[in-house]
């Protein structure tokens, strides 16, 4: 067989489809890096002195396939049942999950717009129909996401790219209304101190998704959880991977749990720079959307967030800019990282901006 | 809305499925544990030398999307190219990859059966036609495996549980026939000394899996590599979770393939007690395919396999019994251990045998 016969054994919906594209990852250099929002402080020290503690012969054995020590750890710091958990490599594996367990080809999928870009990635995977609402002027949540026909519908709150937080009472209003399963992405819940796990016991088509890469500072080992109903729970246990998480994760996860002083100490310092980062937008009059995240999103003024993002790649500072999403090509989403990382921005920009 | 709606939005076709059952892992105990096919000997110490130099902080940066040192490792070790190799979480995440690459609701996947028990699962995720084709008797490749319409085939090469070896010829006439992607998972190909890696660049439509559980003794790790054309593995990168890879198990691969002293002679061990109880099965007058893998499968007279199974359990022996497969629940699978593990295992078996 030629090769050309062989790639058109390859699925139309694939063959159609651009992979995602991550945010640059470095090999080394003397980059600030805020494009990909990481946490600027390390993990709890606990999770290395928990990693120490695995023995190198303990990793002949497979892990725990349904990584329970992690999920009664988190059930237990989050207030809700071991059953009602469940333990993902990354919560991008939990949207993978969510993503094969609801949707057929042709269903609907949809999200309040702007928001994660690998929603699209995933429904081109299951041949689904990706519908993006856009949100409301003033960053509320859209009045018509349950009009759409929607199976799934996903939220990320507070948003990415805006860092914006929807209300409670606009998700609780949402969830009253829903004939579809409600997906409450909370990739960046830590930095806004509210959370949809309460609303859990309420309803049974929500489904909210955690991540350890960013609040707890431990992207380079893949930890995500999601929260929901024991059934709904049961059906995603289907179609996970046998043993999504190694023993290494399983471990450094409960010991970055544990440690909730830890996670509120940086946790506090990041928004502390936050705030003066967002004042800082204020003074330079660029409009910013009141961030609730590790990230904020100033506009650049004059169409030029291509040309900042450019001058500020020259400067050794990267940033992401959303050229092919017109509905946000306008702003730069920066990660808030230490203050002399967010000094060193902000200085750039303003020199940036005086210059153009 | 209650949860019976909610559970209404689940696929059909995962509503039907049962999720795979991974073979009986046990937290802890006196167990001697030859069920799923892990390594009796530790793996390389390079890999806890190498874990050891990961510093905790570098943990709150993504790992690297691609993979890439690792897959470089990997193309060095088998002679081919960086772009003929894509890295997995576990080779099960490389088989979900090729699934959600290829297969579209309705589309045929078939294997030579008995093979792995997971293939199944991922086609009913895909809502795939699964086709199991059973071995000819002698244990070689059944004739018609082209003749079915696939649009993947799959086979367990040496295959599990038989631990047969197909010959290069039977494959290379296969894939001189095949209209379909032919995918050779070779999880046990260290234990052969055989590989079809070397086909690759005469057969665009092949894909070769490899895995860390086995050889490398990396079970807990979650470590697979996938082998193809690059076109092929182009295709595959765009279905792959963004970051599959944490940033540990990259490195710890790396180690471990570089060992490649360590892997021989753990290997020729687990080969020397391999070949000592096919003697003794011959000696005791059971039947047994001449396994070229980690494992033996010793058919057990009389219908009393299940019985035999629970016997050994008792005894704090586990092994594997597919008990709801008729064509090979007359059989047990049995991971060559130690020698001391093998001979535990010999002895209990004779003793229960002799007993019935």
């Amino acid at each position: 067989m030629e090769v050309t016969e062989a790639l058109k054994l390859v699925r139309p919906c694939i063959q159609d489809m651009h992979g995602y594209v991550p945010g640059k990852q470095l090999a080394a250099g003397d980059y600030k890096k805020l494009n990909t929002n990481e946490n600027p402080y390390p993990p709890s020290p606990r999770v290395a002195e928990a990693l120490q503690r695995v023995q190198g012969a303990d990793l002949r054995l497979y892990s725990d396939p349904l990584a329970t020590p992690l999920r009664a750890t988190a059930a237990r710091i989050h207030g809700c049942e071991v059953d009602q958990v469940i333990a993902g490599n990354g919560s991008d594996d939990i949207l993978t999950m969510i993503f094969r367990t609801f949707l057929d080809p042709g269903d609907v999928v949809a999200t309040a717009a702007p928001s994660y870009s690998l929603y699209s990635a995933l429904s081109a995977m299951q041949a689904a129909r990706f519908v993006e609402i856009p949100m409301e002027p003033g960053y509320t949540l859209p009045e018509n996401l349950n009009a759409c026909g929607a199976k799934v519908l996903l939220i990320v709150n507070p948003n990415s790219p805006t860092g914006v937080l929807y209300s409670q009472q606009a998700l609780r209003s949402l969830l009253d209304k829903a004939q579809s399963m409600v997906v409450l992405d909370e990739a960046y819940a830590e930095f806004a101190g509210e959370s949809a796990i309460d609303l859990l016991n309420e309803y049974p088509h929500l489904i909210v998704t955690r991540t350890f890469s960013k609040s707890y500072a431990l992207a380079g080992l893949r930890l995500g959880l999601g929260f929901a109903h024991p059934e709904v729970i049961r059906q995603l246990m289907k179609v996970k991977d046998s043993y999504n998480l190694d023993r290494l994760a399983i471990v450094a996860g409960c010991a970055a749990l544990e440690d909730q002083a830890w996670l509120e100490k940086t946790t506090a310092k990041i928004i502390r720079t936050r705030t003066r980062m967002l004042a800082e937008f204020e003074t330079m009059g660029l409009h910013v959307p009141p961030s609730r995240s590790n990230f904020v999103f100033p506009r650049i003024p004059g169409g030029r967030a291509k040309e900042v993002f450019e001058a500020l790649e020259k400067r050794r500072i990267l940033v992401r800019y959303f050229g092919s999403l017109p509905m946000i090509a306008d702003s730069l989403r920066v990660t808030v990282g230490t203050d002399e990382e967010a000094d060193a921005f902000l200085e750039a920009l303003k020199e940036i901006l005086q210059g153009m």
